[in-house]
C-alpha cells in the first residue's frame, strides 16, 4: 500500500528524465487491487532491441521470474510489462498460465514472438493474479505507448514505495551520445539477491545482448546486490536492461563486440551510476528508515569475504535499531563481523563512524568519546569503515536503520 | 537494562529448584553496571566435578569464551564466576588481563588451579570490565557459597530479561536417582550459535568430562542452537555442563565410558528437556515478543537443509512483523523457504498454520479461508509446518515475532 508520507531520505529534487529514442512508454489501471492510480507499465521498443537480466536468487522464484529467464537465451526484447499489487508468486500452475496468456495477447498485439515479451509482477504473494483483468486492458495500453513520461513509469510500478525512483546518465560511445534511463521500485523485503527489487535500465545505445548481459551483471552485483532493508530476499527480484540502438547516430558505431571494448568505458560508468543511484533510492526509501547507512569493510581476506561481512553488519537488527536510537552502540558492529563467519582478526579491527576513529586494535581508541559523533549519529547520513584486519579485500554495501515504522508497515500490510 | 514489565510468554508458575548435591551457590553485587541487585553468580562444585561445554560460532568471541575454550581440556571444574552487565568483549588485552586475575584470585580461594575457573561476562559490548570490582568481593562471595538459591543466582546473571530462566529434571542411571537443573539468560543477540545466551547445567550424576561434551553437544544443538530471536549471534554465547557425581548412592554406578551407554538413556532425555526448556523460555523472553512461534521443516534434502530452512522462517522479519500483527501471510513463509538456498520444489511446497493447511503443491489450499486462522493467530502460540517436497529432512526451531517492543528496547539500549 503506498503510503502518503514520503520517505525524509527522498531525494530533494525530483530528476526529469530523457527521452530514449526506440522506447515509447505506457501505464494503466486494472484496479485489480490499488485504487485511483495505475498499476500497469508497458515499455514498448522498437524491433531487435537488445536484452539482458539479472534476477533473484530464491528458490521459489514467481513464474514472471522463470518466463524471462527462459526468454533472456534469445536476447531480443520488444516489450516489457509490470505490474504492482500481485507477485504472481507462488500462484502454482494458473500463475503460470498468467504469464503465458500475457506474454500470447501482448505478442499478437505488438507483431512479436512470445518470447520478446519481458514481464515482471510486484506485491503480495500467494494470491492468484487475476491476469484476465490484465489481458483486457492490453490492447488500449498499447495503443497509448507512447502517452506516458518515466515518471509515470516509475510511479505505476510502486507499492510500498513512498517515492517514483529514476535516474539517468548520458555516455558517449565513438562519439555518439547515448542515454541511460532507469526506473526502480523496491523497500521492503529487500536484500541480495534482490528483494521484492525491480529495476529497468532503457538505453538507445546499439550493444548486443551478450555484451549488455557482461555489463549488466558487475554493475548490479555493486549496486542493487549491495544493498538491504530487511535481509529479507523477494521471490520475484528482477533488473532488466533494454538496449535499442536507435540513438541518433548509432549507427556510425562499428559493431560493439567485446565487454571490454574500451569504447564501452563510458558507458559503462554511466550504467554502474544509474544503478547505483536506484539502488540508493530504494535504501533511501526502505520501510520506516530515518537514517542512510554506508558501510565500508576493509581489510578482510577478499572481496567477497568483505561483502558478506558488510552485510552481517548491514542486516543486524541490533546494529540498525542503534542507530536508529542514535546511538553509536559499536560493540553491536563487532558482534556483526564476529557472526559473519569470515575470517577477522579481534585483536585487529578498528571501526570508523562518521570520520572518527571509535575502535582500534582490537579495542575501544583512547581518545574517542561518544560526544565527538553526537551530531554525526543525529544526522540522516551516517557512515561507518571496519577494518578487519586480515587483508586487502574491501566492499561497500548500504542499508537503512529499523525502526518503528518497519513494524508498523509491516505488522499490517495486507490489511 | 531488566525491564520491569514481565514478558506476557513468561511460563506461568515459577518453579523451585532442588539441590544438586556437590554444587554451592552464592550471589554478589559489585554495583558495576546495576544499582539495587546482584550482578554476579558463583557455583562452587566439589573437587574432581566433570565439566562440559559449547560456545559461540563468533570470530570476535570474547576472552571469557576464549579462557574457557582452552580450560576445557583438563576437563576439570571447581567453580563458574558469571558477570552481567559487561560481556568483557572487545576489550583487548585488558579484557584478557580480567579473566586472568579473576582466574588466579578464585583458585586461590577455592584451592583449585586456575584452569578449573570457569567464567562467563554478559552485558554490554566494548566497555572494559573493571574486574578489579569483582576480584575485591570475591573472599566474600566463596566464603558465603551455600546460600544462594537457584532462583537468586538465575536472577544474578539476567540482562535484559524480564524473568530468571531455570529448569529441572531427574533422570536415573542403574537404578540410582540423579538430578540435572539448570538455569539460563537471555532475550536479544540471540541466535545459533548461540546469542547473549549463557546457560549452567549442573547435575550429580557421575559422568565423565568426554562423555558429559559428547551428551551437552546434540542437545543444545536441538535447543539452544535452534532458537533465534533477531539473528545476531553474540561474542559471549555459553552453555556449560557440570558433573559431580555426588548423587546419594553415585558411588553405586558402575563406570560409564560410552556415550552411548544405554544406560545414559534417561539422562540424555533427561538433559535434552532441560536444554529445550531453558531455550524456550530464552524465546518466551525474546525483547519485545508478544507471541511463541514454532517452525517445523520437513521434506527438506537432509535434517541440515531442514534447520537452515526453518532458521530462514524464523529470522525474516518480515514473516515475524507478519505475525506480530496477527496476520496469516504466509507468502512471506514461500519468500523465506526461497531465500535460504537449500533444496526446495516450489510445485511441491505445503504450509500448515495452527493446523490448517493453509497452501499446498505449490498454490493456496483450495478449501482454505483465512477465518480458519483468525482465532490461531490472534493467541500466543503459533505453530507452522512447512513441506519443502524434495526429501526426508526435517528440523523443529523456535523464535518469537518482532514487535514495537524489540525497537524500543534496542533503541535506547545504553541510554
Amino acid at each position: 500500500m503506498a503510503s502518503s508520507k514520503i520517505s525524509p531520505l527522498a531525494p530533494k529534487a525530483v530528476v526529469q528524465l530523457p527521452p530514449v529514442a526506440g522506447v515509447k512508454l505506457a501505464t494503466a489501471a486494472t484496479a485489480m487491487k490499488y485504487q485511483g492510480r495505475d498499476d500497469i507499465f508497458l515499455g514498448l521498443m522498437v524491433p531487435g532491441t537488445a536484452v539482458a537480466g539479472v534476477f533473484t536468487q530464491s528458490k521459489t522464484a514467481s513464474p514472471p521470474v522463470d518466463w524471462c529467464r527462459n526468454a533472456l537465451g534469445a536476447g531480443k526484447a520488444r516489450c516489457v510489462l509490470v505490474n504492482a499489487g500481485n507477485a504472481n508468486a507462488f500462484t502454482g500452475s494458473i500463475g503460470v498460465r498468467a504469464v503465458e496468456e500475457i506474454a500470447a495477447t501482448l505478442s499478437g498485439l505488438v507483431d512479436a514472438t512470445p518470447g520478446e515479451i519481458y514481464q515482471a509482477s510486484t506485491g503480495v504473494i500467494g494470491e492468484t493474479l487475476p491476469f484476465e483483468q490484465i489481458v483486457e486492458i492490453l490492447a488500449d495500453t498499447v495503443a497509448c505507448a507512447g502517452e506516458a513520461d518515466w515518471s509515470q513509469a516509475a510511479q505505476a510500478i510502486i507499492t510500498t514505495d513512498t517515492f517514483a525512483k529514476m535516474s539517468s546518465r548520458t555516455a558517449v560511445i565513438d562519439g555518439i551520445d547515448v542515454v541511460i534511463n532507469g526506473i526502480a521500485k523496491g523497500s521492503g523485503m529487500i536484500a541480495p539477491d534482490m528483494a521484492t527489487m525491480l529495476g529497468f535500465i532503457f538505453t538507445d545505445a546499439p550493444i548486443p545482448s551478450d555484451i549488455l548481459q557482461n555489463l549488466l551483471a558487475p554493475a548490479v552485483d555493486k549496486s542493487f546486490n549491495a544493498i538491504t532493508v530487511d535481509s529479507d530476499t523477494s521471490t520475484s527480484d528482477t533488473v532488466l536492461a533494454f538496449a535499442t540502438g536507435q540513438a541518433k547516430g548509432a549507427d556510425q558505431i562499428k559493431p560493439i563486440e567485446a565487454p571490454l571494448d574500451e569504447r564501452l568505458n563510458s558507458f559503462r560508468e554511466a550504467l554502474g551510476a544509474v544503478c547505483l543511484d536506484l539502488a540508493h533510492q530504494v535504501v533511501r526509501d526502505g520501510e520506516g528508515a530515518q537514517k542512510f547507512i554506508s558501510i565500508c569493510v576493509q581489510g578482510a581476506e577478499n572481496d567477497e569475504a568483505a561483502k558478506i561481512i558488510g552485510l552481517s553488519i548491514a542486516n543486524s537488527p541490533l546494529v540498525k535499531t542503534a542507530i536508529a536510537g542514535e546511538d553509536a552502540n559499536w560493540g553491536r558492529i563487532v558482534m556483526a563481523v564476529g557472526k559473519a563467519g569470515e575470517a577477522a582478526d579481534r585483536d585487529k579491527l578498528g571501526i570508523k563512524i562518521g570520520g572518527v576513529q571509535v575502535a582500534h586494535l582490537g579495542a575501544i581508541d583512547p581518545g574517542y568519546t561518544e560526544d565527538q559523533l553526537e551530531d554525526h549519529m543525529k544526522g540522516q547520513e551516517i557512515d561507518i569503515v571496519v577494518d578487519v584486519g586480515v587483508g586487502q579485500g574491501q566492499a561497500q554495501v548500504w542499508t537503512c536503520d529499523l525502526t518503528h515504522g518497519y513494524i508498523s508497515i509491516n505488522a499490517d500490510y495486507r490489511s
